[in-house]
C-alpha cells in the first residue's frame, strides 16, 4: 500500500465521518458546543431609541450655536420611561440604556456639560442628530435569525442567547470516544515500576487531547499482544463512536491489531501517511450495517471509526492533532477543524530529508518583526518533553531539503482551542 | 480622576492580585491547571537502549559493504528481554521500543530489508552506529526534575505525568468568582418579556468568559438601583475571591455602586481607563485585614478583588478580556496572561478619534500573504453580535487617527485559550 499525503489522508477521514445527532443542553452548559438549530430574536433590541451614554437627551437643533444653556426637565434612569416631551431649550438627564424622550434626538455626554444648577446645564459643544443614540432594533429585530445552526457557542454567543432568553437549546452531541493502548511492553499507571516495561503515557496524553475538545473519553486500558485479548478489547472499543488504538499498527510481525480489527468487520481506509513523526497511522470504518445486533443497541452513530495511532508518544499526539481532532470536530458540527496557523521566522537552520511532511515541535517567541520559531530540542518521536514544551508544530513541506535561519515558516498553534477553517499549510 | 492608560491599569491589577494556594487534583482532572510542585522522573527512560523502529538489530560494522546476508538469531518483542548476543553476520528481529540486544548497535528498518527465509535476510543499505536506536535516558533520567512548578498542564504534560506515574498532584486552586449585574432596566432570564426592560446578557456572557478559564462562577443575579439592595448583594459578592459587577459604575447620578462598595471597605484603585469600548472600568481591593470575622471564615484568599465593568455588553466583555482574564490567570499560576496576537493586514480603511486605545472587533481571513482583518460591522458597544462574530480584537493605538486599507495591524485572538507571555500591543 502506498503512503498517502497528509491532505489526502485527511480528506479520506473527513469524508468518512458525519455530523452527529442533536441533544438539548442548558445555557450554563453550552459553552464550546455547536448550535443545531437557528435562534430567532424575541423582540426589537433596543425596543426603542435609547441613550448610549450617561448624559443629557437634547435637541441637536438647539446646539447649532454654543455655548447654550438648557433647562433640565426630568431624570430618566435606565428602566424608566420618559414622562415629558423635550421642548426647544430643554433637555433631560438620561442614563445609558434609558429611552430617549420625545423631542430629543441626540445625547450629550455628561463629561461635556457643566452643571449650573440642578435645573440648568451649559453645553459648549455641538453634536449631530442621532449622536450617542442607539436606534430601536440596532442589535436585533424581532423574528430575525440572530444565530444560525452551526454557530460555535462562544461567550459572545452566550450573551446573545441570554439576550433572546434561550435557557435550553439543541446542540450537536459529542462523540463517545474510547482509548486503547496495546503492547506487552506497556506498564499500567497503577502497576509497580518494572524496569523492563514502558509506562503507558499514550492513554493519558490522548485522554487529555480528547478532553481539550470537550469530550470525556472512556479509557479501556492496555491490551496485550494476544489475538484473543486484542479482539476482546477492540470489540469493546467498537461500541463507541470513535476508537483510538495506539501502538500495534505497524508492519512488524507481532502486530495483531490489523488482522483482528479487519476480522471484526472494520474496513480499513489507509495504513500509511507520508508524515514525520506519524506513520504508521491507520484509519478504518465499521459500517452500521455490519454491526452485530447487540452492538446496535448502544447509543452511537451509524458508523464507528477506528484510528490506529503510532505507539510513539509524540507520533501519537501529532497524528491526533492532524487527523483525529478535525474528525471529532466535524462530528460535533464545528466549521473550524484545523489548528490556527501563524507565520514565523526560523531561529536556526533546519535540516530535512525530503519525502514526508514533517511536523517539527517549536517554541514561539516574539520580536518587533513578529514570531520567531525555534525547535524544542530533540525531534525524536520518543521524547514527549519536546511535545510538552512546544507552542506549535512547524510544518516542513515534503519536498523540502531544509531551511536556513530566518526562513519564513508556518506554525500550527498547539494552544488550547484556536482553530481555523482551512489548514493553510504547504505539505 | 485621570484616565489610566490600558497598560497602567493592567499593571495596577496584576500587582494587586496574588497566586492562590495549592490543592490536590487527580491526573484525569488536571488538564489546563498549573503545577504547584516540581515533578521528578522515577527511572531512566528508556531504561536501556531501545529500537526506534520495527526492524532488525544489526552490527553497523557488518554493513560497510552491501548487499550482505545476515542470520536472524531471535525475535525481540517490545516488553521482552533479548536472550542472545548478536555476533558478526547475525541480527535479531526487533520491535519498536524493544531493548537492543548485546552486540547490536543500530536498527535497520524492516522496509529496507528483504526476507530470504525465516532465518535469513538481505540488507542492501548501509547505516551508522546508533541509527534508529533511542539511547538509555534519552527521554528522562531518574531523579531529574521533568516538570517544574508553574508548568501549565497541557496534553503533552499529562503524557509526562503519566510516564512518571503521577496520579495525584498539587496545582494552584482556581479563584472563586461571583458575577453580579446591576440596574433597574435589567430583565432576568427567567422573567417574562417586558418591552421596557433590557434582557440581562452580561451575567451569562461573563459566566462564559469565566468558564472558558476553567472556573465555574457563582451567578448572584441582578441588584436593583437601591443602596440597601446593592449593599446586600455586594457584601455577598465580597465573600468570593473575585467579584465582577457589571453596570452602575459610571459617573451618572444614579450610580450607587461606587459609594456602596467603598462603604464596605473596598479600596478603589482606579475608575477610568482610556480605552474604547471599555470605560467606565473600576478596580478595587478589599484587604484581608478589613474583613469582618464571619467573612474570614469563608475559604477565600486574603484579599478580595472587585471589578466594576461597564453595563454595555461589548464593553463588559472587552474589559474582561483585557483586565479580568489576566488577573484570574495570574491567580491560578499561569505565566501566559495575555491573548495571543497575530499580525494582519487591514481589509478596509478604519477611522479613529485619537485619545483612547480602541479595540475593534474583527474577523480574520487568510490569503497567500497572511491574515486579513475586517471589521465585524457596527462597533457600537451595545451590539453584542459584533462580539459573537469576532475572531479577534484589532488594537488601535491611542494616538492613531485612522488606518488605510492594507495597513499592518495587531489582532488579539479571541479563540478559546490561546495566551502569550507579553501583551505585544502598541496602546
Amino acid at each position: 500500500m502506498e503512503y498517502l499525503r497528509v491532505s489526502e489522508a485527511q480528506r479520506v477521514v473527513l469524508e468518512s465521518v458525519a455530523l452527529l445527532n442533536a441533544e438539548s443542553v442548558g445555557l450554563e452548559q453550552s459553552l464550546g458546543r455547536v448550535l443545531a438549530e437557528d435562534i430567532r430574536a424575541n423582540r426589537d433590541l433596543p425596543p426603542y431609541d435609547v441613550s448610549a451614554m450617561d448624559g443629557y437627551a437634547v435637541r441637536s437643533a438647539d446646539l447649532v450655536q454654543v455655548p447654550v444653556t438648557l433647562e433640565v426637565i426630568e431624570d430618566i434612569k435606565a428602566g424608566d420611561m420618559p414622562s415629558k416631551i423635550v421642548q426647544p431649550g430643554q433637555c433631560a438627564r438620561i442614563m445609558t440604556g434609558a429611552p430617549l424622550p420625545q423631542g430629543a434626538d441626540a445625547v450629550m455626554r455628561v463629561e461635556d456639560t457643566q452643571e449650573i444648577s440642578t435645573q440648568l446645564i451649559q453645553v459648549v459643544t455641538t453634536i449631530k442628530d442621532g449622536h450617542d443614540v442607539r436606534p430601536q432594533g440596532e442589535n436585533m429585530r424581532n423574528g430575525d435569525v440572530v444565530l444560525s445552526a452551526g454557530t460555535e457557542i462562544t461567550p459572545g454567543v452566550i450573551g446573545i442567547l441570554a439576550t433572546v432568553k434561550i435557557t435550553q437549546m439543541q446542540v450537536y452531541r459529542r462523540p463517545r470516544v474510547a482509548i486503547l493502548s496495546t503492547g506487552n511492553e506497556l506498564e499500567a499507571i497503577n502497576a509497580p515500576v518494572d524496569m523492563n516495561k514502558i509506562p503507558d503515557s499514550n492513554t493519558y496524553a490522548l485522554m487529555a487531547q480528547v478532553q481539550a475538545l470537550g469530550i470525556t473519553p472512556a479509557l479501556l486500558g492496555i491490551a496485550r499482544d494476544d489475538p484473543l485479548e486484542l479482539e476482546h478489547y477492540l470489540k469493546l472499543g467498537l461500541e463507541y463512536d470513535v476508537l483510538l488504538v495506539s501502538g500495534g499498527t505497524s508492519v512488524g510481525v507481532h502486530d495483531y491489531v490489523r488482522p483482528t480489527i479487519e476480522k471484526l468487520g472494520v474496513s480499513m481506509k489507509f495504513w500509511r501517511v507520508a508524515m514525520k513523526p506519524g506513520h504508521p497511522l491507520a484509519f478504518g470504518v465499521l459500517h452500521g450495517m455490519e454491526k452485530a445486533p447487540e452492538v446496535d443497541a448502544a447509543p452511537r452513530c451509524a458508523d464507528a471509526f477506528v484510528f490506529g495511532l503510532p505507539g510513539n508518544p509524540v507520533s501519537s499526539m501529532v497524528c491526533f492533532e492532524e487527523f483525529v481532532a478535525p474528525a471529532l470536530r466535524r462530528m460535533m458540527g464545528y466549521a473550524r477543524l484545523f489548528r490556527r496557523t501563524v507565520s514565523a521566522r526560523l531561529a536556526h537552520p533546519l535540516k530535512m530529508r525530503p519525502g514526508r511532511t514533517e511536523f517539527v515541535r517549536v517554541q514561539l517567541t516574539h520580536d518587533d518583526a513578529g514570531y520567531v520559531a525555534s525547535s524544542t530540542g530533540t525531534q525524536s518521536s520518543g521524547v514527549l518533553l519536546s511535545m510538552a514544551r512546544a507552542d506549535g508544530l512547524l510544518v516542513m513541506p515534503s519536498d523540502s531539503t531544509g531551511l536556513a535561519a530566518g526562513a519564513q515558516v508556518t506554525v500550527q498553534l498547539l494552544d488550547g482551542t484556536a482553530y481555523q477553517h482551512e489548514m493553510n499549510i504547504r505539505e
